[in-house]
């Protein structure tokens, strides 16, 4: 049984999981979807009501049915690099490529559908105080009278983007600023802002949750007081710590209920010691954190790929197993 | 409890539905998310582990708590009539709408994740076959040596988009198409094709099925053996036909796996009276079949908008309800 790894060429996280796989013996297949069709190929029969597809990549030839997992890691856009590219041909392969996968009765690190609800914020705070995670009060609103009443309520807020996009996305990069305390909300017209009581903070943590292991860091606030983790300075380290049980019940039951087998939480630590939840991220970066702590995500997620998948195929995959 | 219906302003379809809705008493609210932000807005307030969200159209306000169904019908895009629009803002007043409708524990109709995963033809084609549809042998691929070979087995071909894409998208307007016998398939290597064996068929059906109701209705094929029906003479009428017992099994089962609420599934009915598989269209149109036929399809939808919602919420909620 083979491990499918869908990412660009350059990735070096994707690099140390084979790294692993490779020493376990485990077969893997590499692709982006950029190259099919031409580097990559494709093949599936349907007669006298089975499937038999195939995957072919570098020259070797994978069966779809052969397929143990699918890590869903940075994969290019179908047919980007194709000979004659075209957004018509993009969805063609991408209904192809997708399609067949998705019918297979492979795991998903994460499945495409798990992954898209994932990056909804609203939902996800939502999830969050659903499954007992102390979330800080948050207002997502067009309606400048709702935005002065909560900062009258809440005078020490932040904003961010409602779709928590990341500054790896250069066009989004905005990053989360405190809200003045004289400001004017009407703008909050022309779009939905999302205002979050600041949590004044002693630690940053981000706990890395793979299948059911979970890797926790914490990286000591700054006497700056940055309020944005990603834009602070690199000095302070990122060191392993231990998850509160009650912290790791609740998220275990966040990736349940999202159906995730992977994700990176971010909480800000305040004084009391209290994790309050600020996002999951089905796809955030690992690397920096396993570099700084030593912590063997990497690791984990190969042995999560490798394993032979005791657990029940998870329902999102709809056409996969037998129709409940 | 309103039912909320997301769909464009000049939409019949909808139309007809929300007179039923309206005879019955039954609170609607139906906005077009273009419209945020603008003539939409919306609020929503995370605060001690709770949810309080309210949309705004039309000068009406509706609590989210408060809303028993939801109906995808053909919404716009995100704040497309926004004063100032961007790619951005359209990304963020997604997020915050669905992202929020997708917290509550409304019914949909369909949910987005699963009207996105319907919309994979390879993976329609192999849940049919798990749910016990018989489906015509096809072949997906972009080996040119695998279609050839198919060919050979299987002379009377036709070959279709991947994708599904119908002429209500006019950039892909690629109707179905018989496969001429001396076809030199080396093109196949620039993008996966969908070849399958063509169906000799004496009607088309179109089934339509909302919620635990089927509608059928049957177009006797002209003498002009036109292989799609979207482009066939207008000069035969659809009529109301009987769902064989074994296909109402079936297409129950692949609405369960399927997790929709509705369905318009094409069939092609053979010789022998099999009915064939062709695909099911999650948004398929249902006015031209109620108009032809007078089966009370607006009727039915609209009850199911309105019914109390004793079956579970489906599980591609996530966050809504219980965790799981």
């Amino acid at each position: 049984m083979t491990v499918l790894i869908l990412t660009c060429e350059e990735d070096v996280t994707a690099d140390m999981v084979v790294v692993h796989l490779n020493a376990s013996g485990v077969p893997v297949v590499r692709l982006d979807p950029a190259d099919l069709p031409g580097a990559v190929a494709l093949s599936g029969e349907y007669v006298h009501g089975a499937f038999r597809g195939h995957l072919q990549s570098a020259g070797r030839l994978v069966s779809i049915s052969g397929l143990r997992s699918i890590w869903v890691r940075r994969p290019g856009t179908p047919a980007t690099r194709a000979p004659d590219p075209s957004d018509w041909l993009t969805e063609e392969s991408s209904q192809a490529l997708y399609g067949m996968l998705r019918g297979s009765d492979a795991r998903w690190m994460n499945h495409p559908d798990a992954a898209r609800r994932a990056r909804h914020k609203p939902w996800q705070l939502r999830l969050a105080q659903r499954c007992g995670l102390p979330v800080p009060a948050t207002l997502i609103t067009s309606f400048p009278q709702a935005a002065r009443e909560f900062a009258e309520r809440y005078p020490d807020l932040v904003v961010k983007p409602v779709s928590g996009a990341h500054p790896q996305d250069p066009p989004r990069a905005v990053p989360t600023s405190r809200v003045a305390p004289d400001t004017d909300f009407s703008a909050v017209a022309f779009g939905p802002t999302l205002l979050q009581r600041r949590v004044a903070k002693r630690a940053d943590i981000r706990l890395t949750v793979v299948g059911e292991r979970m890797l926790a860091a914490r990286k000591t606030a700054g006497e700056a007081d940055e309020v944005d983790v990603r834009f602070a300075s690199p000095d302070v380290p990122w060191q392993a710590t231990e998850v509160p049980p009650r912290v790791a019940t609740a998220v275990a039951a966040y990736l349940r209920g999202a159906e995730l087998a992977y994700g990176a939480f971010d909480f800000a630590e305040d004084a009391d010691g209290t994790w309050w939840f600020l996002e999951c991220n089905q796809s955030g970066q690992f690397g920096f954190v396993e570099v700084e702590t030593g912590q063997p995500i990497a690791r984990a997620v190969a042995d999560w790929l490798a394993s032979p998948g005791t657990e029940p195929s998870s329902h999102v995959n709809g056409a996969s197993g037998t129709v409940r």
